[in-house]
């Protein structure tokens, strides 16, 4: 399968699929910075998303959500930083409605083709009229900007292109994403997007997208925190010409693969590029009864604060590991767990190795620490993300709004 | 019922029930600090216990709850910091029980009426050796320093002695507890115990216990870490001689609210001495369907990072905590949420207020912060205790061990 897929994650590299296009301008809600933009597909895409499950989704997040799961089609999202418009009630729900026929207008296209997502501020209401100015300077360009438009305190864009073999037509797939935690005082949302010139339809590609998140988005944590925004939408334009992909075929594996490769990219750049971050932690788990114990295992080890800090201050502390393990209901042989750190062995049957831990100290060092936990209770594995504990985290998220 | 309890929480009053004696001294687990020391009733004394849920129990921990399981009697307890008796197989169960029977034969009791407590180091093995010559030092006196010999990084003990009127008798009641989080590299545990001379039965005890550690050390949180030797015993030795109080009578009554208030005590007092924390966080839910409900949502806003950073920075970033509720399955309206900061109401209807924030923000700077929430839904409550988190906290965890 592998061969049949080619990806490329540099941002030098990123590429429009097929008929893409986009465009980013300063609406002057973030000072000096472009802060919106749009994508358009040059004919409806089949399209598919996943949401926040918080409970107080925003208006565009839920306005979204109910445009896509109408027709499974999008023509064009609209999106905006620096203003979550959520928790702003009645007006909020009018505004993203506003968002969503100004693209509409604009792109000369129906608004139940228009999906609208929002990022930043929670609690303030969207300056429509600048929204409403600015969009009509928009144009249709193979522009990467807007993947930098939609960052908050990001530190770089994270975005991924992949070509696979479909049939015998090459696909191309793009992916961006922004989020760091729920970010700046105030400021939410990881958003995620990915465009496609494959050709799929809309509910085939909603069943895909569930269960590819599972997997990537879902096992990711920088604070444990849920913002209100979170979405990822796929967009698929058929656009290559390949023939529509078919469920259960050996081209659907293909297309499967290569979206998980695309979802798993960005939700490791999240986890990585988390607030104040230094190292992208991973946490494998075997030996689990079940994939879900093994996930929701791995996720406990990553979101731990006290596994988070030791990864900063590169202490090969696994007493920590071990707590955050225990402190979960997943079933596990309490006297058979066996821990290792960067391939390290450490704990054996939930006792301690005698063994050297300078080297592991040292390796504790590098950009990216795998903890690795085995169960010894079944055959199942899972794996999560998420990045180390640091000051700067602490000194982004106590410091005041100005 | 107030008016038959008087309180005192000054350590300087700190003050054993009748019967209760103490001692600690230097085993040498931690050089140059007492680390280990007992309390001895001179009758058997009723007792109960709550335990850690992590299913790494420390072998001392199982050895307490199997102990006072079987006859809810104790007469003593031993205990020892520095190392946790943790995830050490056979051989620390084996060290527990040298523990249970050195002190027995220290005291020429039975050892079926002595509990063990330990804490720190996971994965390490007691020094045995050392701490059978140091218990032959241990004598029966009136001395605190108990409460100080059980501490890690604690900025200080925690203590609290209690009066209270059980039918024509004055009883005492002294509680003392330890932790500040999983705290250091390694070193785990919250202990808490309590000693009165109120006589009641042991499965009564238990059943008040049970109950009264629901809404207090259940409801505090540093980390979101759960240690693997969290323990909470009571010894009630009856030696103020009152009528052994009766389930359901005033004098129950009576009980039960100084013994939560005593638990409450020492549930706030560890959480404001959370790791590196500057602040206690209270967080009043109102408004909930149930009390569960209500638990679960104040536990939820203390327990996140972003709201604890927040505290730390003096930011009323209201946002964080809505976010920290909406993450929740609680039952709530999502139209209709309120939020007051230190008694300035900020939010009505999930809607910001108009306000001056200068006034929020200067009270954010006071040693107890309050955090009020209503739901919308219904007429329960719930209250959760936390710390804020600051650059202190990231430090002492990501330190190397030394």
């Amino acid at each position: 399968m592998q061969t049949k897929i080619d990806s490329k994650i540099s941002e030098e590299i990123f590429q429009w699929p097929i008929g893409f296009y986009s465009d980013a301008t300063a609406a002057g809600i973030k000072p000096g910075k472009k802060d919106m933009g749009w994508i358009y597909s040059q004919s409806p895409a089949s399209a598919a998303g996943v949401y926040t499950t918080n409970q107080f989704q925003a208006a565009p997040t839920a306005l979204t959500k109910e445009t896509i799961n109408t027709s499974h089609k999008l023509q064009a999202l609209i999106m905006n930083s620096g203003i979550a418009n959520s928790c702003t009630g009645v007006q909020g729900q009018k505004d993203a409605l506003a968002m969503q026929k100004m693209a509409a207008k604009g792109l000369s296209i129906d608004p139940s083709l228009v999906g609208v997502a929002s990022t930043g501020v929670i609690g303030e209401f969207l300056p429509v009229d600048l929204l409403s100015k600015a969009v009509t300077k928009l144009k249709l360009t193979d522009s990467t900007d807007l993947t930098k438009a939609i960052l908050t305190t990001d530190k770089h864009p994270k975005t991924i292109t992949i070509k696979m073999q479909i049939g015998q037509t090459q696909v191309t797939m793009t992916g961006f994403c922004k989020g760091s935690g729920m970010i700046n005082p105030r400021l939410a949302t990881m958003l995620g997007f990915i465009t496609t010139d494959a050709k799929i339809d809309g509910e085939l590609l909603q069943k895909t997208l569930s269960a590819g998140v599972d997997d990537t988005f879902n096992q990711i944590t920088v604070d444990g925190d849920t913002s209100t925004n979170d979405m990822v939408v796929v967009m698929a334009n058929g656009e290559a010409k390949n023939p529509a992909i078919q469920q259960g075929s050996e081209d659907y594996e293909t297309f499967t693969t290569g979206l998980n490769k695309v979802l798993s990219h960005l939700a490791q750049a999240i986890a990585g590029d988390g607030e104040g971050s230094t190292k992208l932690v991973q946490a494998d788990v075997t030996g689990a009864k079940s994939h879900f114990d093994a996930q929701k295992a791995a996720k406990a080890v990553v979101g731990s604060n006290l596994v988070k800090a030791m990864i900063f201050g590169a202490d090969a502390n696994w007493g920590r590991v071990l707590a955050a393990i225990g402190k979960t209901d997943v079933d596990l042989d309490v006297d058979g767990v066996s821990i290792s750190i960067n391939g390290y062995p450490m704990v054996k049957n939930s006792q301690a190795l005698a063994i050297d831990e300078t080297p592991i100290s040292e390796s504790l060092k590098n950009p990216k620490v795998e903890i690795h936990v085995d169960l010894g209770v079944g055959n199942e594995s899972g794996t999560a993300w998420g990045c180390d504990l640091t000051y700067k985290y602490v000194q982004i998220n106590a410091s005041y709004r100005s």
